[in-house]
C-alpha cells in the first residue's frame, strides 16, 4: 500500500535543509520512496492524503526521558528536598511493574500528542517500558538502570545486570524498540560498577549506554571527594567515554570536561526545562556543539519536566544559549529545530533509520496544522517551529509508515484510559504524602 | 440576565487563594454576583453553564506589549542587528494606521484565545489599538508612544503630545479602553522631555504611564556617560518615578536602582521571553518582589517574544528566578499564576476591577479545559497552569461579563481575516527586506 502525501510544506532536514513547498513524500510499507516539489506522481491505488499546506517534518527525537514517571507530574514542586522527602520514598513504595505500565502508557500518548516518534527511556522495570512503546507504535531506546539507592526492582547490581540481560534478549530484534544499558549516575553507581559495564559495553557493542552525568553540584563534589578528579574524568577511566554513550544534563563542565566528551566522541542529551526548574544551572550547549559533540534534546521525566513534548524545550533552549553568548545570535532557530530531529537521530545512533525525510529512510513524520492566528505571519518555518508552535499544532504521526495519530485522534493507544488510571494511582501517591508530612510536622 | 457558571473549579486568586471546587460563579451584567463551593442557587431565568469540572480563573493580564507588532512575528530571528538593519526601517516605511489596525487586530485574536483579557499596549496611532480593543472587547490600556528616533506617526514631540491629548480626549471614560502616555525609553525621550512629560502627568494623575526601563547595557552606557547616573536615577531625577509609572523590562539593574523604584512605588512588568531571547540578561524579579514592588508579565510584542499569551512566559519567569536562586524554591508557581493575574492588575491600577474572581468585580475570566493528557495527574492547579497548561487548554474567555470566546469559538473579532490581513501585509515587507538585504549585500 502507498501513502502519498500531497501539498504539504516539506521540511525535510537533510543534509542541506531542503525544502519542497508545495511538495509530497511517497511511503510505502515502512519507508519513504519518493518525495519532491510541485504535482505529485500518478501512483495506481495510492491513498492520497492532500495537506492543505502544512508543513510535514521529521518526528521529533526525545534523548532523555522517563516515561514511568509522568504519574509523578507537578508533585511538590517548589520543594527544595523534594526528591529525598518524597520522591525517593514514594519510588521504594509505588513503583511497580504496573505503576511503570501506567506511566509510560501517559507518557506515550501525551508524545505522540506532541509530535515525539522517538524516545530515549531510562527507568525501573524496562520491560514494561518495552512494551508500551511496542504497543504504542513508537520508536524507541529503553534502559535498564542500575543504581546503589535500593531502587524498586533491583537489590544488588547482579540483580540489575540480570534485568538488563533479560531486556536485551527479548528486543534485541525488534524493528523499533532498541534495549539500553543505564547506569543512573558515577555517583550512584560507583567507579567499580561503571567498569563492569564498560566491560559489558565492550562485550555488546550494539547496546546503547545511556547515564545521567554532570547533573549537579553534589555529584561534582562527589567526584571530586572520593575520586580527586571531575566527573566526566572518573566517567572516561571507568571506561564509559565511549560513542555509543548518551549522556544526560551534562550541565556542571569544564573545558577540560568537554575536550575529554569530544575527544571520546560521546553523545549529550541536554534537558533545559528540566535543568531551569530545578535551578541546576545552564548547560554549555553552544561550547559542546562547538567541540563537535552531537547534542539532541530531552524532555526528561514528567516530575522534572512536566512536558515531554520538544516544543516546550524550544525556547528554553534557545534562550539559554543566547543567554550565555548575551546576543540573538546563538543557536538559530534552524539549529534548534535540527536538535530536535536529525542531531536528536545521531544522538541515539538512529539517523540513518530517522530524525530526516529522505529517500530510503524509515517514514516517521509528523504534519502541523498551520491555522492558529498566532504562528502568522510566517517569515521563517524554523523561528514558527520554535518560538511559536505548540504540540496542539500537531495533527498527525507517523513511525516506519504506521499512523500513530491522525486528525488529533490516537490510533494505537487510548487517551482517557491513560489518564484514568494515573489519576488513580496519584491518589495513593498523595495520601502517602499526607503520612510524610504527618510525621515531619506532628500536629 | 443572570449567567451561573456551575460545576467549576475556581480558582479566585483573591487574597486567601480561595478555591471553590466544585464551586460555581454567578455574574449579572459586567459584575460578579455571588460565588462558591457546592450546589449552585437557583435563579430564575438564569443561562446555566456546566463547566465540567474545568478551572474557572481570572483572565490574564499582560502587563506588556506591542499589539501593532504581530505583522513582524519571527522576522529576522537571530539576527543581531535587526532593529536597524530592518525593523526601524520597515517600521519607518510601513507602520500606518492600517498596519496598526492589522497587527492589533491578529494579536487581539490570539490573545483572547491564548486567556488574555487584559492587556497593556504601547505603540504608534494608538487610537487605532484603542479601537481593536473596543471591537474585541479586551480590557486595555493604550499608551500613544513618544519618541526622538522619527517614529511613524510624529516627527516632533509637539505632534506626539497632540496624538496623546487626542487619545485621552475620546477614550477618558471609556469602560474598557484606558489611555495612557508612553515614552518610550530614557534614551529615546531625553531628560528634558521626560520632565515634560513628568509635568503632564501630575496635571493627568489618571492617565498611567508606561515606559521601557533599564532594558539594555546601551540605555545604561548612555545614562552613564550622558548623565553619569544610572538609567533609573535619571528616569527619577526627570520626575517620572511615581506610582503611576509603569516600567518594562528592568533588566539592568543594581541594589541602589531597585530601592529608587520601591521607594517611588513604581510598577514593574517582566518580559522574560522577549529578555531571554534577546541574550539580553535576567531581570531580577525576586529581588524587586522582594523589595515591595509590584512586578506583573508582559508578553513584549510578537516581533521580540512571537506569542502573546502569559502561559508562553511561565515556565521562563518560573526558571530565571529559580536559576538566580540556585534552587528550585524561588518563586513558586502560585506567585507565578499571581503575577500573570490578580499582580498585573496591580501594575496597571486595575486591581479593583480585575484580576481575580471575587463579588463586586468585573466579570473578567477564563474557562481552561483538563482533557489533554499532559495536564494529569493534578497535584497542585498552580503547578500545573505554569508547567504543564498551554492557550490550546483555554476554551472560554470573558471580560466584563461579555463573552469573547465559547468553546474555543471567537465572539468579537474574526480569527481568519485576521491571518489573512496580516499575511498580506508581510508580504511587501518581505519584499523590502530583499531590497535592504540586496543594497547590503550586492552581488
Amino acid at each position: 500500500m502507498t501513502i502519498l502525501l500531497t501539498n504539504a510544506w516539506v521540511l525535510t532536514l537533510d543534509d542541506t535543509l531542503s525544502e519542497h513547498n508545495p511538495g509530497w513524500v511517497q511511503i510505502d510499507g515502512s519507508t519513504i520512496t519518493g518525495m519532491g516539489s510541485g504535482p505529485p506522481p500518478s501512483i495506481a491505488g495510492a491513498e492520497i492524503i492532500d495537506c492543505g499546506g502544512d508543513i510535514v517534518m521529521p518526528g521529533m527525537v526525545n534523548t532523555h526521558c522517563h516515561m514511568g514517571m509522568s504519574v509523578f507530574r507537578g508533585l511538590a514542586e517548589d520543594v527544595d528536598d523534594r526528591l529525598y522527602r518524597y520522591i525517593l520514598p514514594l519510588e521504594r513504595k509505588f513503583v511497580t511493574a504496573e505503576m511503570v505500565r501506567i506511566g509510560s502508557t501517559l507518557s506515550a500518548v501525551e508524545m505522540i500528542q506532541g509530535g515525539v516518534t522517538t524516545v530515549a527511556d531510562m527507568y525501573y522495570f524496562e520491560t514494561e517500558v518495552a512494551e508500551v512503546c511496542d504497543r504504542a507504535g513508537l520508536r524507541a531506546i529503553v534502559g535498564q538502570t542500575l543504581a546503589d539507592f535500593d531502587p524498586p526492582d533491583h537489590k544488588t547490581f547482579n540483580q540489575g545486570f540480570a534485568l538488563v540481560e533479560d531486556l536485551v534478549d527479548r528486543y534485541r530484534d525488534h524493528p523499533l524498540v532498541t534495549p539500553s544499558i543505564a547506569p543512573h549516575a558515577p555517583y550512584s553507581t560507583g567507579r567499580a560498577v561503571m567498569e563492569r559495564i564498560a566491560d559489558w559495553s565492550l562485550a555488546n557493542p550494539d547496546v546503547p549506554v545511556q547515564m545521567h552525568l554532570a547533573e549537579s553540584t553534589l555529584e561534582v563534589e562527589w567526584a571530586r571527594k572520593t575520586h580527586g578528579q571531575s566527573t566526566v574524568a572518573v566517567t572516561r577511566d571507568a571506561g564509559l567515554l565511549k560513542p555509543n554513550l548518551i549522556a544526560a544534563h551534562c550541565l556542571q563542565l569544564d573545558d577540560a570536561d568537554i575536550t575529554m566528551m569530544s575527544e571520546a566522541q560521546i553523545c549529550v542529551a541536554t534537558n533545559p526545562r528540566s535543568n531551569g526548574k530545578a535551578g541546576r544551572g545552564i548547560s554549555p550547549v553552544e561550547k559542546m556543539r562547538n567541540a563537535g559533540l552531537p547534542v539532541g534534546i530531552g524532555s526528561d521525566g514528567a516530575m522534572s519536566g512536566n512536558t515531554l513534548d520538544l516544543f516546550s524545550q524550544f525556547a528554553p533552549v534557545s534562550m539559554f544559549a543566547k543567554l550565555l553568548g548575551g546576543s540573538r545570535k546563538p543557536l538559530p532557530a534552524v539549529e534548534v529545530v535540527r536538535m530536535a530531529t536529525i542531531e536528536g537521530a545521531r544522538v541515539l545512533s538512529l539517523n540513518l533509520k530517522t530524525g530526516s525525510l529522505e529517500v530510503g529512510k524509515q517514514a516517521d513524520l509528523i504534519r502541523i496544522n498551520l491555522a492558529a492566528p498566532r504562528l502568522h505571519p510566517i517569515y521563517d518555518p524554523y523561528s514558527l517551529l520554535v518560538f511559536a508552535a505548540m504540540p496542539s499544532d500537531v495533527t498527525h504521526s507517523m513511525v516506519a509508515g504506521r499512523w500513530l495519530m491522525r486528525n488529533r485522534q490516537l490510533e494505537t493507544l487510548d487517551p482517557v484510559g491513560a489518564v484514568r488510571d494515573a489519576v488513580q494511582i496519584a491518589n495513593s501517591f498523595k495520601a502517602e504524602m499526607r503520612r510524610i508530612d504527618e510525621s515531619h510536622d506532628p500536629a
